[in-house]
């Protein structure tokens, strides 16, 4: 028993790291493969209703879990979910691709199979998968398999960001040594050049002492490169206000009485944009700008004193500091900073419940955001979809811990769907009493739909609010809003959970029509316990958005336009 | 009113060659542009349910009116529907890919906008589009726009695959002259070389003259380059036996007499496989060969005496003839070719009725198909999902002039019901007495649900027989058939139309479970005629299915382990 297959051999490393969960769909080409994974106990195929929400779903489980695995065949199955894959390269998340392809005869035999162009080229798909990939890896007899597989584990896990591996029908079945599989991948992130992260760190703690009004701003890559304690220790340590960008939100917990809020530029609320305008130093951790992350490059601190800490290395103002990585900087910042005495600058105070009365009136974004605020909890994973929600939630507290999910950078319309099912999953293994939030438009629910059907499938106890306006409405303010593009087809929401045949025990379908309703449903006790999958259709007004999405709006058309 | 725009311009030939609904979604890259469709009378903005669905859909729209228009934004968009494009490509299909991109200032400035990978590439996703394109056009200020336009429809048409076309948001608003929409773009077909055509044609007629026992294959191209009518002329001139690949099925009018068949090498029924080896001469018109369009290449005329009629070129034995195009040639052939003296070989009986009576016990492939055959009338789209449906209809006798439409090369899960929309919407501008017949399996279904919500939307009166055995019953044939990545979530397919809010005095959820049920559904008069969208759910045992595909099943699961 010295040896085992090549399929084996890859899902035991997979289970040994961490991932229990393998996404995505059987096609000819990688179903020998898909049984090797029922020889490693504790793995689940998750059986995906198409490649792209098997795609997102990855991507959701991996943001959770810190590394996701998607399968899917030659061709049909893996083109499908290209998009996905590419906002996993966009935004960083940890992701192995892995595409079942023909045996290696019928390559070299340049066969016409089905599931080609019928030209005999074999590797057009993983040409075009090697633009938003970190590496390709295409799995031959000749090759050190296990060292392969072990290095593109490594690297997606390390990067967060896809890696590829094709393997041929006959190699998944071909054997190689299993003893590899005693050592353990080595995740720790290689040491930083000591000289460069000495004078590095001497430059920030010169800076901070120099500093008379410091800020820290927080954005996503302080969570997906694993700096989120050592970003925290350094806002409490130094007591510097704190900011996150929309994407960044989260990473701070926000119950910290020195969080002041989300900068987006010159979308921020007033508060919010004074603070960072009067700052005379900014420690940016994580940062990964984007139009929509920054309120389309309205930065007012361009001209500023700014530090910024990333996975690769550190910028001082002019200075880069290459293969300095900000973990381990920051922590060794932390361990040797001696805060800088200066009088507590003022935090913006964020609002956690509405300014107005749960009435019997339309309900509207305006109340929305901030009942929601009141609802959510520790421990709560929470997706919104790029328009009025993700636009909604930057103007509200969520409580410590939670995860917030938003698709800022890449912004592809339906992933907030997929990443929920992966997202549930994830918390099902990891810890089933978080609940997961879905917050979509009925626009963006009908690219994919049908991941509803998974989460039903697996039991998950999400809950789904389809924010119902009518069409979309995100792109109405941009461009169009009478056009007939931005407009849908409209559905009954209601019959989603009854289409997928969710157990009526254990699932419920809900219509939120004004204020009150939303306000009596928020303080049901029962509805609160994640023991049940919900639909809760909020029927909002087809122009009404949060106020930031209007500036958006305009800002994005004039750049269109220019 | 000597200049319009870019867009207008764009509708405006896209009017001229008979395209008049345009698939698709809206996105903020490609929003101004779409403006522009309205300016056009007669055009309709479909609005697809998702990317995917709208290159299925442009793909059934061109195989029904022979070039299709697709239009997507930037990143997000693009990259979703590449899966439909590579099928395009693979099975000549003409096809415009219009993708909606960032300004030129903003490409220029490389500024990191949402839908970009954050790296400033702006270039990424044209090039995986290049791989699976006939061309790449990349629009800009500097370039002679009208003419690249009329290039990109030019050799859409012509060559019968995917064109793509990137317009950057202000090159859309460019002002460029009116004057060439006055002259129609020319899609005549450039003329043979004199002297090679009458090299072939001669060598050709020697062939036929010294041939005993001639039979004619027609296949996929022949439709597709438009060589429908010499084909048959050719069959009818010559007598000789005809016979189709799975693909080439519906090009030959399958009431003529001398019609034999669907010749998949030794999946062939054994009349067929007898026919077909015993020819001495194979004139194979249009072939597109591929495993599951041959049989997993078992062809047993390999070695044969056979002419080969292409688009772009002739082979003959060893010999080939490049830049002689099929159909010149062929109606060439037809005007001067005297038939030889033979005796008329017996051609096949094919069945046109189940060999069995409709009792009340479980519906069987075996009595399925043949019941379906009584069911068809001339003028019928039949669409069938690569799967039981694909096979099934391999055996059985279309009336003439129906298309039969089959992805067998590509052969993407779920690619039919996008295909169906977009078949059915073609045939609602082009003739609304033709009925759409969509044959899907529950599996399938899965992958492209929501296009059913766009037949809908337009009101088109499309009959989808979904196929409900439990699963991905191809696969279980193939390998694994009773492993768990072979189930599905199983679905209330009763409530799919109810969910898309069809109208209930013009839409229909039938099930059938028995052979009694269907042959008194087929034996209604009210149900024969297309005046609403229905769904008939047709009960199938998981492990049924039509004889040729137990083999495919067997012969696919070789290739893959060798």
């Amino acid at each position: 028993m010295s040896e085992i297959t090549v399929g084996n051999y890859l899902f035991n490393r997979i289970k040994q790291v961490g991932v229990d969960s393998i996404f995505g769909l059987p096609g000819d080409f990688n179903l020998a493969l898909l049984d090797k994974i029922y020889e490693v106990p504790g793995l689940r195929w998750v059986g995906n209703t198409n490649e792209l929400n098997a795609g997102y779903a990855a991507d959701g489980y991996s943001r959770i879990n810190g590394l996701s695995v998607l399968i899917t065949t030659f061709g049909v199955g893996e083109l499908s979910t290209l998009n996905a894959i590419a906002g996993a390269y966009a935004e960083h998340v940890g992701l192995v691709h892995i595409v079942g392809v023909p045996a290696t005869s019928s390559q070299q035999k340049h066969l016409l199979l089905h599931h080609t162009l019928g030209n005999g080229d074999f590797h057009v798909f993983d040409r075009m998968s090697a633009g938003i990939s970190e590496k390709v890896y295409l799995l031959t007899e000749n090759k050190d398999i296990p060292a392969l597989i072990d290095d593109a584990i490594h690297t997606a896990k390390l990067k967060q960001r896809p890696v590829y591996i094709a393997i041929p029908t006959n190699v998944g079945e071909l054997k190689v040594p299993k003893s590899k599989l005693d050592t353990p991948i080595d995740f720790s992130l290689p040491p930083n050049d000591p000289e460069a992260e000495l004078e590095a760190l001497e430059e920030v703690e010169k800076s901070i002492a120099a500093a008379k009004n410091p800020i820290i701003l927080v954005d996503a890559c302080a969570y997906r490169h694993g700096a989120v304690e050592e970003t925290n220790a350094l806002a409490k340590l130094t007591k510097f206000p704190v900011f996150t960008t929309p994407m960044g939100k989260s990473v701070i917990d926000e119950d910290y009485e020195r969080y002041g809020g989300v900068y987006v530029g010159s979308l921020s609320s007033p508060e919010v944009f004074k603070a960072v305008e009067a700052a005379d130093l900014i420690l940016s951790v994580g940062a990964l700008l984007s139009d929509f992350n920054t309120g389309s490059f309205t930065y007012s601190y361009k001209t500023k004193n700014i530090i910024e800490f990333h996975s690769n290395y550190i910028q001082i103002r002019r200075a880069t500091y290459e293969n300095v990585s900000m973990k381990p900087l920051l922590a060794k910042l932390v361990s040797q900073l001696t805060p800088p005495d200066l009088p507590l600058a003022p935090v913006p105070k964020l609002a956690r419940e509405p300014a107005e009365p749960a009435t019997e009136t339309p309900l509207t974004h305006k109340y929305l955001w901030p009942r929601i605020s009141g609802f959510l909890q520790s421990g709560d994973i929470i997706i919104t979809e790029t328009g009025t929600s993700s636009f909604g939630v930057t103007s509200i507290v969520y409580p410590a811990k939670v995860n917030g999910i938003s698709q800022v950078l890449w912004g592809s319309i339906g992933y907030s769907v997929g990443c929920a099912l992966g997202a549930a999953l994830a918390a099902q293994e990891l810890d089933p009493s978080r609940r997961v939030l879905l917050f979509v438009g009925d626009g963006s629910l009908q690219l994919t739909l049908t991941a509803i059907s998974t989460m039903v499938r697996w039991k998950t106890n999400p809950y789904l609010f389809v924010l119902n306006n009518d069409g979309y409405t995100i792109e109405r303010l941009i461009h169009g809003p009478e056009s007939s593009y931005n407009d849908i087809k409209s559905w009954d929401h209601q019959l989603i959970l009854p289409l997928f045949k969710a157990d009526p025990e254990t699932s419920e379908s809900i219509v939120v029509k004004t204020k009150k309703d939303l306000d009596t449903l928020f303080t049901d006790e029962k509805f609160k316990v994640p023991n049940k999958i919900r639909l809760i259709e909020l029927m909002l007004d087809r122009l009404d958005a949060p106020e930031s999405l209007y500036k958006q709006g305009e800002l994005t058309s004039k750049t269109n336009a220019s």
